[in-house]
């Protein structure tokens, strides 16, 4: 990838969210590749946003703390960006339907806020902001393409499907030109383990990072697609490289797609400890949108973006990352931690 | 429409938004049906609530005067309401572009604040409320019915889309019944003529009024459908009786879609005065839907409604709302007044 690597060398880009999962990876990647990156987070405590993502880094990108919703009192921020990266936003079904103002913040006011800051003061940036699966609702077949009818099955699904509006919006009558990629279930280094705010993949790794057995609602027996966040970072790079004449909307998704259950089971087997069925909570049932994966070809003819990472490859990289780097840095698992690392347990071999 | 009429009798009814242009023809149509109404309205600037549009029916209703994004602090007016109307929000697609921020707040924080209010007081209530064909966005065949896809061409149509989700998402998860009309161009009395924040209907009729040449931008030859204000009423009070076992979104409409240019002219014969072709602002033809009419067919079929009022008439009733009643009460033409009215030019026979 020397070439793609080649691409952001000296070029200027803004990371929104760059403190999170994802974000802190895209930053990461780009600082290595000799960009000139910046780094926005409010690292609000509900947030997947810490400062400790950056490790190491911290000396070779600029970072600003400040509310996306408050975009239009930091403008500077966003002048002289030659790419901007939007990846700020509350991604918790769970939360957006306890907190649906605060969703609302955060995927809607939030990008409209700098949407308009770069109208205003950089509307030749090039714009990549994710999305998520989550905006087409209950798959009505699979795999499911961009075609896919949109009917979104919590709060955050409608306010992500609002952005996404925003961004193709803005792209033809502003023409601040802007690709959105809906991502479906990411795992890998520097995802949240704390108690809250975040999907059954940083809970699963959490319950067995603490020696907790894994929960399954239901069984865990319905099939989704994973991609590893390394796989995300090449999607967002490439997406960026793209020169669409109008705003494009493109899946990312696996070849490999696998039940929850089996998800649960390899990271068992690559941490230790082992997954258990419980009783699907009923709040959790009725937002759970059953099977899903999704077609990434029209991205593929695009971009000729695929997935390097195959699942188990992916989880015994993350389970490293957490036995080890993390733990040095102290960020996994989250506290209150309760239970014992059983570090033991980390082996190539099946621990159960 | 007796029986119809006495449905509402006694039955305890809330309206938001009621000091506006349709709420307020609904809330004086439910008192004088018998209904215990209650208005909420917070009278701002720029919305098209003015208290004088319930003269004569104030003291048969209850008025609170608040902010619906603050709904939480006034959950009593919430309770024991058998039927809610949310005709709150903004409608100006023009002021949605320059003032995204603002729309946001009227057509989904509130609305999300008002349904989490009633999720929690009042989980009972039948819910009627107002959406938009600007959800549609440029039609792709005539006329259009609800299955046409959704690709809203302004900011205004993104969050009323959103506000249609909302609405759908607490009926199936937290059974607050409702329903969604999504209007088309409705005109009538109480219309608020202001400067600003409204569609060329009320700017027809002000510049009719105040004796100025009415400006059809690109000469107004797309053609659209047209509601008189008490078939939208009626249809609201339809709604309402529904008792549908899931969310349902319906459109209003006319058969008898006209172009821009013969709805002006029939104001001019109306009201006096002459209609001039002007450039389309430019900014105003990119979020410009083109030709749009709909097929109200759905919603006749579930509730038997169709409109009554051909436009010729529903035109010479609203100039005659203008040109005498709203006139006493101050209301008719907005200022500033440039001009004179030409009342002697309102006459049954053509005035051009």
């Amino acid at each position: 990838m020397a070439e793609a690597s080649d691409f952001f060398r000296n070029r200027t880009v803004l990371i929104t969210g760059g403190c999170g999962f994802i974000g802190s990876n895209l930053a990461r990647r780009l600082v290595e590749d000799g960009a000139r990156v910046t780094v926005v987070d409010n690292l609000a405590p509900r947030s997947g946003g810490r400062i400790e993502n950056l490790a190491g880094v911290m000396d070779r990108l600029a970072f600003r703390r400040f509310d996306l919703k408050e975009s239009s009192q930091f403008t500077d921020v966003f002048q002289r960006q030659e790419f901007v990266f939007c990846l700020a936003g509350a991604t918790s079904h769970a939360d957006s339907m306890r907190f649906p103002g605060d969703d609302l913040d955060r995927n809607c006011r939030a990008p409209l806020a700098v949407l308009e800051s770069l109208r205003r003061v950089n509307p030749t940036a090039r714009i990549v902001a994710t999305s998520t699966r989550q905006v087409y609702g209950r798959p009505q077949s699979l795999p499911v393409d961009e075609s896919h009818p949109l009917r979104p099955v919590d709060v955050n699904g409608i306010h992500m499907q609002a952005a996404e509006n925003y961004y193709r919006l803005y792209h033809e009558l502003h023409d601040l030109k802007s690709v959105c990629l809906r991502l479906t279930n990411t795992y890998g280094p520097r995802m949240h383990l704390g108690r809250c705010c975040h999907g059954f993949v940083s809970v699963f790794f959490r319950q067995a990072l603490l020696g907790q057995p894994i929960e399954l609602f239901g069984g865990g027996e319905q099939r989704r697609d994973f991609n590893y966040v390394d796989d995300v970072v090449e999607a967002l790079l490439a997406a960026a490289r793209l020169e669409p004449n109008e705003h494009r909307v493109f899946n990312l998704g696996h070849d490999e797609p696998q039940s929850v259950r089996a998800f649960a089971e390899i990271v068992c087997e690559t941490v230790g400890g082992s997954a258990t069925s419980v009783d699907f909570p009923t709040e959790r049932r009725a937002i759970d949108v059953g099977e899903y994966w999704g077609s990434y070809e029209r991205f593929h003819q695009a971009a000729g973006w695929r997935p390097q990472v195959a699942l188990r490859d992916g989880i015994e990289r993350t389970a490293t990352y957490y036995l080890s780097e993390a733990k040095e840095l102290g960020v996994a698992p989250a506290p209150p931690f309760t239970g014992t690392l059983r570090v033991s347990a980390f082996s190539s071999s099946p621990a159960r």
